[in-house]
């Protein structure tokens, strides 16, 4: 039995700071790196993937909105061909500091909005699976699972690793439930980690009307921001490993 | 006999337009791609290295500073890593759409002010050659001819292409006579031809003073931007073939 | 009998040039200048704003989203906060151009994508008419007719123009015909010349059905890029004034 | 006897926090607002501008380069109309928060490479004068004591403010000493206070050669970032207020 943890990296900026990189990464087996646009500069994406190639954490390239201010986080209404665009040029951006660093990319996850709208549309899917399989048809596209991003990866013939949350509930229909709602989020450690045990080692997740629903759970996003952050991480990966999953990625 | 033309293009960005890249294209045999940083973005990226891979031409990078108002033409006072790594960053977003349109990178031209600082200061020039060659060590690196950064290109051990200008002329000592100066400029089309096949045939130039001295002439630089630009690229092409010099790449 | 011609001006950026603004600013009666944000900077801001006053023709500010590879027409998910912010941040760097340069800002008209977000989005519209309030409540409103931006500025207390669109046709209910459908534009001049002189008159414009319907028309919008433009903007002056209608800013 | 203690604010970007803004500002006399371009966004001008007015802190302008990777610490060669309109820009952006808050801008200081350059360089200086005067001629311009930039406030017209550093030594010449040496900082409190102490009363200070120099001390620029800073700047607020001389702004 086998989970991958992943987490977002690389997110400072110049003379910001975000994030305990040094300290999350030896918690974690796959970390998705910003790419400079919605996070990220050239010189802490060389040093980002300096300590994951240390670490010998699998490095997936983050690419995201241009949007630094939002942090990619705000919807923006691109193109399927912009989006193409700016997913190929993050991704080679990135690579260049892996490849130029002896290691070799592994995956691509989209980051905050661009991975959210490219869930529900599939054009948009259709757009980032197409830059991805064109850049390197062997990259392993991280997206939401049960997505039309991990359908798109899959029908243009990309692995896909179908990602899902500690810390969030589902519904009956197997969609995360909106953060609108108040039982969105799972505030309890213990309970978000049995939920990650179960789907892990089941496919299973009991939804918020109490129905065991199938879905498919390839990998876990930790995050890597804030104290408890680092605390929980190392809860779940003791846990995980205790029950005898290998934190390990595809 | 061989001499390269070599024009930058790419240079529109978002709604913006400059250049005549479609036009100038089937006159110069290597084009220097901007990458989004001093000009360019994602999809205009994109679009020029299908034309370029369209008209068979040598494509290279054109990395410069982070200055889109200022066209990368404002000296910017970054430190040798920075520059190493915004110039990998470049190659890397550039080169992702170049192989994804199943071409080959084929070599790196700073842009502007970084190319201007790189051919006075020696420790930016290295850590521009450094990251040429630790992307890929078979690239050639344009510079100016008799420049810090060709020094730099050779003792790193990359090909290197010694750069000339046809419209500017030369002081005794090979460097370009400043633009502060008045003479700075040729402005006859004849003049300025005249000078290329004399650095092409004979490695040499008449200096402002009027001495011969030597220098390395490898590729020539051409305009692209405005209408006298294509008019002059017809000329000079066709004069050079005229004498037996053949417009190829290195 | 007065109509206001308006025009989008200082739309270009660093080296980047869009717009005709020197031909078309005596056509008009009143421009819509850029903030830096979706285009403009603040070099083009302040030549722009002197050539406008040396015309005195009504200077208004002219914010976007902070989207220049967009031109700020890609519609982006601000919150009401953030977009009260970033216009009363463009309403006060261009003021500052404006009234050391000698002169007083005239109205504010959101751009492109904000323009037509805050249309529909009553909450986007109340905050941006309570950013425009709160900097200078004398300031006038461009909105378009019928609109929640115009609906939001009057409940605040702000004078409005309510802007109507020569080459554009209308529905049943006072709305512009989306442009996915095939007759949203109108492609005769002298159509589009009547229909303004129509909507200037009486108010009132003939629906894509061929009903006469009402609405506000207190100022139009004239294109100031490409060769057309120019000439379609000559001829709607001459005609208008012909008419016996001055052009004339509120 | 009065000293004004002035600190560098609101330098947060979108996700990214920077300096102790609330701990901070209850301690100086006057506070710096960086403007949106090395640092700040229009969401934490606003915010920013709100708390300085809470705390009845003298606001001023805190123009930069545009620079946020760099942080506007990386010189960048902008013409002199460049920099007049890049200032003004900036102080029309900050002022527009002031305004709409209820307050009223005090001062502009120019931030890092900006302010360094224009201490040396009188053409940059004398642009940047112009700009301030211009924009509104009772603002104070805030500069290096001794520099080119105060002496170009004060040919134009303007107040000016001599800032001196508590951290740094002095050269006999007046200037400060280059960060490339050694005996730059100086890294005790005591020390560093008294110096203070020193310039306020006698508007002298003891050089690194142990003489003693004249120089105009009107204002103390504090450090905000760091645990340190905060402990120091209630230390230095102590020992001034001890020695009778009040924290208060020109």
């Amino acid at each position: 039995m086998r989970a991958d943890l992943n987490c977002d990296l690389g997110e400072s900026f110049g003379s910001y700071t975000i994030g305990n990189d040094e300290e999350i990464l030896p918690l974690v087996s796959s970390v998705n790196i910003a790419c400079g646009f919605h996070a990220g500069d050239p010189s802490v994406m060389r040093r980002t993937v300096g300590q994951a190639l240390a670490n010998h954490t699998a490095i997936g390239a983050h690419p995201g909105f241009p949007d630094l201010q939002g942090f990619g986080r705000r919807a923006l209404a691109i193109s399927a061909q912009e989006a193409y665009d700016i997913v190929l040029y993050q991704i080679g951006a990135l690579d260049g500091f892996v490849r130029s660093e002896g290691g070799a990319l592994h995956h691509v996850k989209p980051h905050g909005a661009l991975y959210n709208m490219a869930a529900a549309d599939a054009s948009l899917a259709g757009a980032i699976a197409k830059a991805i399989y064109t850049y390197d048809s062997s990259l392993i596209l991280y997206g939401l699972s049960g997505s039309e991003l991990i359908k798109a990866g899959q029908d243009i013939g990309l692995k896909t690793a179908s990602e899902v949350f500690a810390d969030r509930t589902y519904q009956n229909n197997g969609a995360l439930t909106p953060r609108s709602q108040s039982n969105a989020l799972i505030k309890d450690d213990q309970t978000a980690i049995d939920q990650v045990k179960k789907m892990i080692t089941e496919q299973k997740v009991i939804s918020t009307d109490g129905e065991e629903i199938s879905l498919t759970a390839d990998t876990v996003c930790i995050h890597g921001d804030g104290a408890h952050a680092l605390e929980f991480a190392k809860k779940i990966r003791k846990e995980l490993q205790e029950s005898g999953i290998q934190i390990k990625t595809m």
